[in-house]
């Protein structure tokens, strides 16, 4: 049973009951999540996949298979798309677009701004509402307290499927400008690599005198917390402009760096993740910013490099 | 006065009153902090600083100046050491190593592990007992209860003086090899450094888009928490070397690298930072790797660069 895109309208009219039928494009590792989440939340489920074995646990569990992406488009008004990037959602899309007309596109596949004021645009065209996302969670936090995602583009499309979106996770929106969740998306992304990059020289380097990861970690998750307590004050001094430090200056950074780097080669570890920051911080204290704190550095990540 | 190297044991006779007599060396930001607290503590706290000037706070709080490292050291059975380097701690103790028998020295300034190891070997011949330490914490949490200060050496000085040692905060003990809490103390540095290194890139990135830093802040810490819980699940992956995944591929991270370079590129700012990682995820998909988690990444340090 193909739905007509205002359904939303006609299921609420029915009563309390009934959930607006949702479809799901892409079965990977998040988009599974994603159709999970609606299946248990009542909502009438529509999923399709290129490979179309990744459905079938879905469909044990109650999931619409849809036998082409035509198919999965028409069959809700509200159409959620997580795949590998957006040259693969314009695959699956571009040829069927005329059938979103009417219905709204929500696309949680990760990308750039760019590319997602141009999907909006796209979808426009269509005479589709769009709204792009960010997904701040891995599958296994979906649904869950701790899943935020981060939306941008039509504010109708939001104030109508709130309710929807909030099945999968906190949904945060962050402005019209289709482009802003995945700038948050990626900034918080950086944030997360960093943590993990650092994270993996840390345990390569007690490595080396056969301390088990897990140990470490015991030792390291306490450790970046208190730490982590700094960002706010950093970020005050970011905003402020105003560098000056009574916790530890750069100076006194570069000389821990030096320790750091040249310790890492003594144990026989790469350097790779942890000698950029070191360059930073010795291009700060070349340019006068000895006495700053750290706070110093994110403005010097504005010009290009 | 100058006090006896035993005086640890004469003060224990007297009463549970007495405290030990400490001597801070370095009263930078940081030496300053360890003098406080002692001092707080309600130890004879005696300072002395290369740039004289630094102890006249202290002094009014109640700390005793000594002219000369020599009647620093003299002055107390606990020698707590806080400067620059190891090349600074040596300038300073070298031609006063004879007053150092009989007494404890504890290095807290940050070094290398064979830095620490060697200095271990000069105090046992100038008959005194090592300690070396890594201070994990900042200044203003000296005393605190996020405190924590590794240490690894003579595990009969710590034994003496872990009750002294524990007014600057919780005194984790690591092994008689003295280098071990320079190594931990690295290795955890160099987590705190990925960590502020992604956040300066967040903030940054989002910075281009006129994102006040505060405002990000908010978002990234909670995000932050979130993705450290999978910490433990990585090293646990680590240490069974095992890397399948249901969360997310190095492909799929791959995919998202791409994304956040490019949009960093065109929001106008340095890669320098985020780069490295994208080329060791690279490196382990090319390696074929691609299917396995991020956890993959940090055994691929191991090698030299
Ligand atoms: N996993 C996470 O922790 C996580 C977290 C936040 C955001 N995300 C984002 O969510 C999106 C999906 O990630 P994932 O982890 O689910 O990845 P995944 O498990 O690798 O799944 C990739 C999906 O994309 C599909 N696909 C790839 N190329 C295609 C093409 N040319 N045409 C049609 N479909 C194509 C795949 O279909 P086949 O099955 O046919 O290959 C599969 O459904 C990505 O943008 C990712 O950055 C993931
Ligand atoms: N600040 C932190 O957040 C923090 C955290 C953990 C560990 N640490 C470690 O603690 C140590 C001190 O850091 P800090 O922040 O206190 O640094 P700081 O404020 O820059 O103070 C440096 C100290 O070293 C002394 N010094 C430098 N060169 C010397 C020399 N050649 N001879 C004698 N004294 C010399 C300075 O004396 P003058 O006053 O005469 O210059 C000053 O007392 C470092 O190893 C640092 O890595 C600091």
């Amino acid at each position: 049973m193909n739905s007509s895109p205002n359904e939303k309208e006609n299921h609420e009219n029915a009563g309390a009951d009934s959930r607006t039928p949702v479809t799901v494009i892409g079965l990977g590792m998040m988009g599974t999540a994603l159709a999970e989440a609606f299946l248990k939340a009542g909502h009438r489920t529509t999923v399709w996949n290129r490979s179309a074995d990744k459905a079938d646990a879905l469909v044990a569990k109650g999931a619409i298979r849809a036998a082409t992406a035509a198919e999965a488009v028409s069959a809700s008004p509200l159409i959620v798309v997580c795949v590998l990037d957006y040259e693969a959602a314009h695959e699956i899309l571009g040829s069927v677009g005329g059938l979103l007309t009417g219905r709204t596109l929500v696309n949680l596949t990760n990308g750039k701004p760019e590319q997602a004021r141009k999907a909006a645009k796209w979808a426009a065209e269509q005479g589709a509402d769009y709204l792009d996302g960010g997904i701040m969670a891995i599958p296994q936090m979906i649904a869950g307290p701790g899943a935020l995602l981060l939306y941008s583009g039509s504010p109708g499309a939001f104030e109508t499927y709130r309710g929807e979106l909030d099945v999968l996770g906190a949904s945060q929106y962050l402005g019209e400008d289709a482009g802003l969740a995945a700038l948050y998306d990626l900034a918080l992304l950086s944030a997360m690599y960093g943590m993990f990059g650092g994270f993996y020289h840390a345990v390569a380097l007690v490595g080396t005198e056969k301390v088990e990861a897990s140990a470490f970690t015991a030792l390291v998750i306490p450790w970046l917390q208190a730490m982590m307590a700094s960002l706010p004050l950093q970020a005050q001094a970011m905003d402020a402009n105003v560098h000056a430090t009574d916790v530890s200056s750069l100076y006194i950074n570069k000389i821990g760096f030096v320790n750091l780097i040249k310790a890492s080669q003594e144990q026989g570890i790469s350097t790779e993740l942890v000698a950029p920051l070191q360059a930073l911080v010795d291009r700060a204290v070349a340019e006068g910013y000895g006495a700053d704190g750290l706070s110093r550095l994110a403005g010097l990540l504005k010009k290009p490099q």
